[in-house]
C-alpha cells in the first residue's frame, strides 16, 4: 500500500438494517473499539446504518473525513442486501471485480461444511479493484482492505466469531505498525459499594484530566476505568501507577479484580489458591451461578455440582432441606437458604456450599415474601449462615433481581475466601 | 410545544467514553429503534460519541439536519463527565437553570434508598430553559424534552430499566400520536436448518420489496424478518399475511415461534400444554439450559429441577449413571447421555429427562473426545435416546459451543413435545 499514513484514530461503522429495526444488538463494535483502544488508536465514533447504497456510502465518506482508518462489520453475506464492499467501490469509484483466490474460498468453505455452493454463494467472491483481501478460516466472507484517499477501509463480516478471528489475524498487527504512542486502560472492580457513594471518595481523581478515572455502575459492581496516554504502552502504564495505588488505598475493601476480572472469576482464583470444591444450590437464580461459574474454561477444577431446586420436593430430597423448615419459615428464608447451602456442600462433599433463594418476580410476591427479597447460604467447615437482601428496588425486572443476588452470592463466597486465606497466611 | 411537526424519522446518540473504548455493549439503542420501528418511524442512523461537548453537539446537530426525532441515552449522571443535557442547552442556546420539581425527585429518591444526596447529586436537577421533564420513577435522572429547529430532542439516562420505564411512559405516547402511518415487522424463527440453505427456499421472496423479507442467523437458529409499511398497523399486518403463509409453507417443519419466542420459550409452551414436568441433567453446558428456562417468569409450571453435574461422582451420586458405563463410554458418549436424561426424569419423577454432555474447550479436547464433541440424551416414558453432535467448526468458542448444545439440546425437545402432541390430537 502506498502513501501509508499512521493510524491514530479511527472510526466503526456496523452495516445492517436488522440493528436499526432493533433486532439484533450490535456486540461488534464494542470488541473492535477495545481492541483499538489497547493499541493506541483513539475512537471518536461508532456509526450504524441500515443495507441502503447511499446510506452506506455517506457514512462511509463522513467517517473517512474524520479518522484514519475507518472499519465496517456487516453486509458481506451472498444475499442481495449485502452492500458493504460494492459501497466501498462506491466510495472509491473502483469496479468491482472477482478475484480467483476468493471464489476458490468459498468452494473449499463449502466443501468442508460438506455442502455445495449456489450461483449467489459467488457474490462474495466480487471485491472493488485493487482491494487487499482479509483471510477468513471460519466462513465465506472474505475482508477487504482499501486505502482511499488517506484513509484505511477495512471490511469484516458481521459474525462475531469471524471478524474477531480476522481482526487479530491481519488488521491487528497493521495496526500495531501504523499506530503512533498508546492509550493504555485499566479498569479496576468493586463490589459491596454504590456508584455514588464510590464516586464522592474518589472525586478528586475523577476530576483529574491525565490519566482520566471514570467510574460505571451495573448489577451490584461498580468499576473505575483509568486511561492514560503516553509515547509507549509502559510510560502509559506507568503513568497510571500511582493513581491506582491511590484508589486502592482508599477504596481497597471493595476492589475484587481488574479489566476483565469477575466475581466468579475471582471467586475461581480464590478456590483454586485453597484447593477447594464448591457445590450450589439455585432456587430463583435457577442455574444463572453454575452458568456463569462453568462459563470459564477450567472451572471443573474447582466446581463439582450444582442443584437448581426450583420445587420444594426437590430441595428436600436433593439437599436434605427438612419439611418442617419448608412449612414454618417458607422456601424464601434464612432457614432455607442455610439448609440449601450446607446439604449441596455435605452432599458433594465440597468445602462451600452456596445457595440462592428468592422471590425474582415479576409475579408471586405477597406482603411478607415481596418480589425482590433474597437469601443467600453460605456453609463451610466452620460455620453456616445467611444473609437478607432487599431488591424490590428492582421488583420491575426479574433479570436485574437475578444478577443482583448472583454477584452479591459471589461477592460473600469471595469475602469468605479471602479471610480464610488471610488467616492461612498468618499461620 | 408549539410548531409539532409529525415524527416519521429517528436517530438514537449514545452518549459514553465508555462505549468509545469498548468497555461496554450498547444495548439501549437496539431495544429503542424497536420500539420505534413498531411505532411507524423509520430509523436513519445510531451514532455513539464519547463524553466530550464539541462531538455531542456535533453527533447533535447533523442528527437534527436529517430527522424529525433525536434520542440520546446515556450522560446523564452526577459526575462531571456527564454532559448531555448540557449539550443540548448549547445547541439550543438557551441556559441551563435549576428545576424545583427535578431537586426534589433528587431528594426523594436518596430517602427511598436512605441515602443522602452529596452536592454534585443536583446536578441532576440542571435542565436547558423551556424543557419539558421525562419522569423517571426508577433513578435520580430525569430527562429531558425539547423542541430544537423543529427537531424533537429527547434525554434518557443510561440504566436500561429507567431508559425503558421512561420511553414507555412518556416518550411512546407522545411519539404515537405524531408518527404516520407504521411499519409493522414480524419475525419467524427457524432452527434445523442453515442459513443459506433456508435463504435458498425464500430467494424469490428476499428479492421483494415490500413487504420486505430478510434473513439473519446465529447460534444455530436462523430468523426472518417481514417488514410492511402501510397507513395503519392492521393494513401492513394485512400485506404480511400472504408473505407468511407462503414462506410457512415452504418451511414450517423447521419454524418454532414468531417475534420474541425462544427454544426454551416454545419448549416452556408445548409443556405446559400437556401439563408435564422436565427435569435437566447438565455437563458442558453447565447450568446454562436451567439459566434460560429460569430466565423465564412462571418457569416453576414445568420445571422442577436441573442438575449440573460437572463431576463424574456427580453423574453417578445424583443421576445413576453407572460407574461402568462412564469408564467403558467416558463422560462424553451416547450411553451416558442416555443414563443422564433418564436418571433426571426418574430422580424428579417428571415426565421428561433431557441432557447435555460434552467437550465445550477450548482445552481438554483429544482425538477421540475433540472440542466441540457434544451427546445429547431425551428421555420420556416411552424412550431414551440420544443424539450426537458434531461442533468442531466452533471449537474456537466456549460460548458458541455451549448456545448451540442448548438450542440444539432444547429444539430436539420441542420437536418431541410437537410429535406427542399430534399424536394426543389425533387420538
Amino acid at each position: 500500500m502506498q502513501n501509508e499514513r499512521k493510524i491514530n484514530s479511527a472510526e466503526v461503522i456496523a452495516v445492517g438494517t436488522e440493528m436499526l429495526l432493533g433486532d439484533l444488538v450490535d456486540t461488534n463494535t464494542a470488541w473492535i473499539s477495545g481492541r483499538l483502544a489497547a493499541l493506541g488508536v483513539g475512537i471518536y465514533r461508532h456509526t450504524t446504518v441500515g443495507d441502503n447504497k447511499e446510506r452506506i456510502v455517506a457514512a462511509m465518506r463522513e467517517a473517512s473525513a474524520r479518522s484514519d482508518l475507518v472499519i465496517t462489520t456487516g453486509g458481506l453475506g451472498p444475499t442481495s442486501d449485502d452492500l458493504t464492499n460494492e459501497c466501498l467501490a462506491l466510495l472509491s469509484g473502483r469496479e468491482m471485480v472477482e478475484y480467483g483466490e476468493a471464489r476458490r474460498h468459498v468452494d473449499e468453505m463449502f466443501a468442508r461444511f460438506g455442502r455445495k455452493p449456489t450461483p449467489s454463494n459467488y457474490k462474495q467472491a466480487l471485491f472493488p479493484e485493487g482491494t487487499r483481501l482479509i483471510p477468513n478460516p471460519l466462513g465465506t466472507a472474505l475482508g477487504a482492505l482499501l486505502e482511499v484517499d488517506g484513509t484505511l477501509f477495512a471490511t469484516f463480516p458481521g459474525v462475531p466469531s469471524e471478524m474477531k478471528n480476522m481482526f487479530e489475524e491481519t488488521l491487528e498487527p497493521l495496526v500495531r505498525a501504523r499506530s503512533d504512542g498508546a492509550i493504555v486502560s485499566r479498569t479496576l472492580w468493586f463490589a459491596g459499594i454504590g456508584e455514588s457513594a464510590l464516586a464522592e471518595r474518589v472525586q478528586d481523581l475523577l476530576d483529574a484530566q491525565d490519566p482520566t478515572v471514570a467510574p460505571l455502575a451495573g448489577q451490584g459492581k461498580v468499576r473505575l476505568r483509568i486511561t492514560a496516554r503516553a509515547a509507549t504502552p509502559e510510560q502509559a502504564a506507568q503513568k497510571m501507577e500511582p493513581v491506582e495505588k491511590e484508589i486502592l488505598g482508599r477504596l481497597g475493601k471493595y476492589y475484587f479484580g481488574e479489566d476483565d476480572e469477575t466475581l466468579e472469576g475471582a471467586v475461581g482464583r480464590l478456590l483454586k489458591k485453597q484447593n477447594a470444591i464448591l457445590a450450589l444450590a439455585e432456587s430463583c437464580t435457577g442455574g444463572l451461578l453454575a452458568k456463569r461459574l462453568t462459563d470459564m474454561p477450567g472451572s471443573s477444577a474447582f466446581f463439582a455440582e450444582g442443584l437448581v431446586t426450583y420445587s420444594n420436593e426437590a430441595k428436600e430430597r436433593l439437599l436434605g432441606v427438612p419439611r418442617e423448615t419448608l412449612v414454618e419459615h417458607g422456601a424464601v428464608s434464612g432457614p432455607v437458604a442455610r439448609a440449601m447451602a450446607e446439604g449441596a456442600r455435605k452432599g458433594a462433599g465440597a468445602d462451600y456450599g452456596l445457595s440462592v433463594t428468592g422471590v425474582a418476580g415479576p409475579d408471586g410476591g405477597t406482603e411478607e415474601k415481596f418480589v425482590g427479597l433474597v437469601y443467600i447460604g453460605l456453609s463451610d467447615a466452620e460455620e453456616t449462615f445467611a444473609e437478607k437482601l432487599d431488591l424490590s428496588a428492582w421488583a420491575r425486572s426479574r433479570a436485574a433481581i437475578r444478577e443482583r443476588s448472583a454477584n452479591r452470592a459471589f461477592d460473600l463466597l469471595r469475602r469468605r475466601l479471602q479471610k480464610h486465606l488471610q488467616e492461612q497466611n498468618k499461620t
